[in-house]
């Protein structure tokens, strides 16, 4: 039998009479006294947030919880309807399409800002490193990510409240500057208006907040837990499933019928 | 063709230059100013907390993010092993879990005082309704909900700390009066020690704060988001699921090798 | 530390040149020889299947495959439009909405059939056994499994079908025979036409071929697994979800914008 | 608002009287007619498959359905013992991990044949093809797909077996040919031993069958489904899940207690 490694995890612990997590003690330290985006901070970083970080996080996760009727919405309730007795799953299934076409993009932005900078306090030369980013994603025929919305044109109106919100606490540094870069670059070489978008300005701030990009798709995986569970109490007091449903089965097959 | 219902959500909607959630402006009235707690908040109530609400409300949620190496973790984690590139679906399979057996006992909680006392202001004889549901449950051979705990006895300390915090804050009304009479009376009839959990704690509590039953079990599947993302970390940087897997499917099946 | 239990699978197991499953060699007993089908059948009853079963349970198997725009279809559609790299996870979000209100009818047939007669070469009174169901349940107001159909009237063609397969083959016993005389009963009762649709006649002859209720509705999850496969081919082909999405987020958010 | 598509799907219709799958009546044609293998053969390709066919895929099919206590096993029995009222979720979760890096790299095999060999009939020479592909996986870093195995070694049973199944049903073409002379510039490249794994195997052969490499991991995928509902049943007669969790958790954290 292979050597054996030993499990150990540092994330919760519990005697009959105390929880601790991350090494506090829930019912002393946390309960009443940390609010519930300081807590995935805390999750995420190993530190309770500073107020300003506090500020700036839970803004980041505010923009994600809730965009209409969004594809992971419409499976929230379709699957609410053929199970009501099973939320959990009805928001699981949600979460299954928070993969590269929407949320990825923030992961991806993320990724490009830490690979090109991955030490934000190191000498480094940004407009070289945009140009180099754009070039690249340009050479291989990639989508730059972060910048540009279909629909939200020409600015993203989230991304520009999202920076004045990092620079007003103190987390406009580097990777911002180095995402605003990227921006004009692709503006320059394409002669396209390519404005840094949400999922532009989260990756970049998330940076700037210390989070690692293989972490980062996570903060937008819990905020849109928080919103799927408002489409629920939504479709449970007025249900949109089963009409879609019925109106796209009967146009999807009405010619063979 | 049948009469056609109209589709029609409100929980957000958008032009190009602004993003409404819940009738406020994301950018002007949420971003920066809301937390991610009160917006879960505002998820479920239509309202944005009050300073009360807020703290209580987040301490309901704060209480079920992490509890260490629970089968929902242990799930996220295995399913990471094997599909790294979509944590969302690591999340999403953590979630699945969250049913009858753990979570949904906050669900059955709420239910059973909301159906008890639908009306909170009304009269009604606590005492009586309290030895009414243990003698139903009882009598059925069903388990009474949100008192004792296999591990945390006699006190699971996190139901005196949420009853604290939501008598601090104006929240202690008649639905915590009817949980710990439930508990109270389960304990006379069954002369074993079966105080108030954490769960039936929360059961009560989100009732004071307004919230139906049938959507309380949204309060921990949102919070366990987080946690799991929290294990996705902690998986990332040190591994435990291949080990898990080994040595389980070593021993299972060792009397056929 | 508790006493604790062994851990002992039966389904399968490896040495680095040979693999049982259920017993049998992978490469020498199964592979060529069993189809898909027969192996489902001897995953949920430890036999292979006589050819008169294989017919039988390969039938009942068909029936769920594939039933067009379902909830999970559209479901399945929509997760693969965000997380395209995640086809798993695409079929996983669909089969979480096969729940109580479509395949479960299944398992809740099979459920009062099987309570009803738990021993089916038992003497019983059919007569007064689907009286009794009847009145249970149109006493608590509770639907009836596994008769009538919204859609498929006066008859579900399906039902015949299968009991005809059933007969043919040596298992149309005392569930099948329970199971119309149920419809008979809630005909008679009711004054409406509600024939035994096919979940009905899944869950009898589910029965007859000595499957438990408590695993019948894996037969449903497993044959809409392929069907979904089926759907994420045509539309990875000719995609459909943006469009539902596009439509139905513009009429659910106009009457805001 | 924008010109719309019109949704068309042709994988299945209704009319109260009949239901259609993939243009044949399902109670007519299908039911009792064919097995559950080749209705997913049909669901894959368009095509009833003739009997060679027939064999071939059910075969790769079945190599899929149980492979013991893997991963996507646990965390079904996991998710089982949290929510005992959603086995279709328990299903669900435990799919959801059978990403890049079990079941992902039978889609990356077949992917790799398949650009290399567009078309099957064209001339080509394979030798060369084979030593491109070793060459530039070894020149990124990246393993070569279907080739070696951690535990069934020096060989992997299941793929000679998987090959003589497809040479004596005409199936062992040249992405067979081309999946063979890989695995053997492998070995002569580096000096190890690496013959083709039972995913290479499928990858290899699913491409002989005309299944494009987009929709071969749905083979995997629709196959574990099934032998999720086995290890359902398992656990349902003999419970696995929280004696793992409680050891599992129990060791992790007793460094902290």
């Amino acid at each position: 039998m292979a050597k054996r490694k030993t499990l150990r995890s540092d994330l919760a612990w519990a005697t009959p009479e105390r929880i601790f997590v991350k090494g506090h003690d829930l019912c002393d330290e946390l309960l009443g006294k940390l609010s519930l985006g300081d807590m995935a901070f805390l999750m995420l970083t190993d530190r309770v947030p500073t107020a300003q970080e506090s500020i700036v996080f839970n803004a980041l996760a505010l923009t994600l919880v809730e965009h209409g009727l969004t594809p992971s919405a419409i499976v929230t309730r379709m699957t609410l309807a053929g199970a009501p007795e099973a939320m959990q799953a009805a928001v699981a299934a949600g979460l299954c399409g928070l993969g590269s076409v929407f949320v990825g993009s923030m992961e991806t932005a993320a990724r490009v800002l830490q690979e090109a900078l991955p030490d934000p306090k190191a000498k480094a030369d940004l407009d070289a490193l945009a140009r180099d980013i754009v070039a690249a994603h340009v050479g291989r025929k990639h989508a730059i990510p972060g910048i540009g919305h279909h629909f939200h044109k020409p600015v993203d109106p989230r991304a520009p409240k999202l920076f004045e919100i990092a620079q007003a606490n103190g987390f406009s540094g580097r990777y911002v500057e180095l995402m605003q870069k990227i921006a004009h670059e692709a503006e320059r070489t394409t002669g396209k208006t390519l404005p840094v978008n949400a999922t532009g300005a989260i990756g970049a701030i998330a940076s700037e907040l210390g989070m690692p990009w293989s972490i980062v798709r996570g903060v937008g995986v819990m905020a849109r837990a928080i919103g799927l569970v408002g489409h629920i109490r939504e479709e449970l007091a007025n249900p949109l499933a089963r009409e879609i449903k019925t109106r796209s089965e009967e146009e999807a097959t009405s010619h063979r019928r």
